[in-house]
């Protein structure tokens, strides 16, 4: 197997530190240009985003989410998205929680404003998608949910989905990461939010 | 246990048609009001979304596929996220296919339009987010790429992913029945989409 990952962006790194939060070492290739993905990487996969897991029977497997249920279910300890059905459930909703709000919400700003996305403000190929100047005021009204929503509930859990380690930790911390190279730091305010960011941070894995 | 949902939805319906799928019956409760919801379900849980499952301890499960996630666990039969590793992620890639690029597109299409959502294009309550006229062509292009992926993996695939009806055609399903309210029916081109459709369509589960 091969996963194509392209290191800046968010989604390769959701896949890279369940990785390592596992001690998987799987064969990579960064197929980034740039800004973009490499025409040869675009061609191949239809879908044209990153990452992607192809197997050796070329089987393609995409979006991030779905690569880490692919190496929890091979790999499952330790268990990144819950074992009981509650905490499945739970671990699966804070995980959209953070991407539909947290991940999305940078994006929104970031792709609407950067100027090499001026015309590609979704991940796409072959389309001209131009920005859409009022998505940044609707991606700063996601993000600043997204604080509100996980500083109260880091201020009564360890972790995001509660006393362990999860994906949507994960999810959550990609989100921070992303935040701080498109300069959108958690605000101060936030102080459980800043608690769980230093802590999670700290892990090995956060170097991924 | 209790399940909130909102019959016209298309998000409460992808659990309904989850749970007539394996042939589960939970206590249901609808918590819509004209275009709206209610103001009491709104107060007592934050997200203001639907569906939401509580538990009898409080417990709030949100997120129509956590929900989902937690009936597969506690009844595994008919499997309708994958069992092998290899079914669960194609399973979930495809579900998030037909969610980020379907369902998606016809709400940034529906939600940017119509006078109901003139305030609230994105599910919101307590805050005004104002309609994005230019959302709506994005929404279209969404749209008509999850009508093209999709009919190609269904020229190849009795299902959508692959040979068994999954919770990616539940999401899929969901997707042109909201199509359909909002007048944006499949396009005749798209045959294999069309035949999928009407399979998926005759069994008794669509009823919800």
């Amino acid at each position: 197997m091969r996963l194509y990952e392209w290191k800046p962006a968010p989604n390769p790194r959701r896949v890279l530190i369940f990785l390592a939060e596992k001690g998987v070492t799987v064969p990579m290739e960064n197929v980034g240009q740039g800004f973009a993905l490499r025409p040869d990487y675009v061609q191949r996969y239809v879908p044209a985003t990153v990452p992607m897991l192809e197997l050796d029977d070329g089987t393609q497997i995409g979006e991030a989410m779905a690569i880490c249920r692919y190496f929890e279910a091979l790999y499952p300890e330790p268990p990144l998205m819950g074992t009981t059905a509650l905490e499945v459930a739970v671990v699966d909703m804070w995980e959209r929680r953070a991407y539909e709000l947290g991940l999305t919400g940078v994006a929104e700003i970031f792709r609407n404003t950067h100027p090499e996305f001026k015309d590609r403000s979704l991940p796409v190929y072959g389309a001209r998608l131009p920005q859409i100047p009022a998505l940044v005021e609707r991606g700063q009204w996601r993000l600043r949910r997204f604080y509100e929503l996980f500083d109260a509930q880091l201020g009564a859990n360890e972790f995001v989905a509660g006393k362990r380690y999860t994906v949507a930790d994960i999810t959550a911390l990609c989100t921070i990461g992303f935040a701080h190279f498109a300069k959108l730091d958690i605000p101060a305010e936030y102080t459980n939010f800043q608690r769980w960011y230093r802590d999670v941070s700290s892990r090995p894995s956060a170097a991924a």
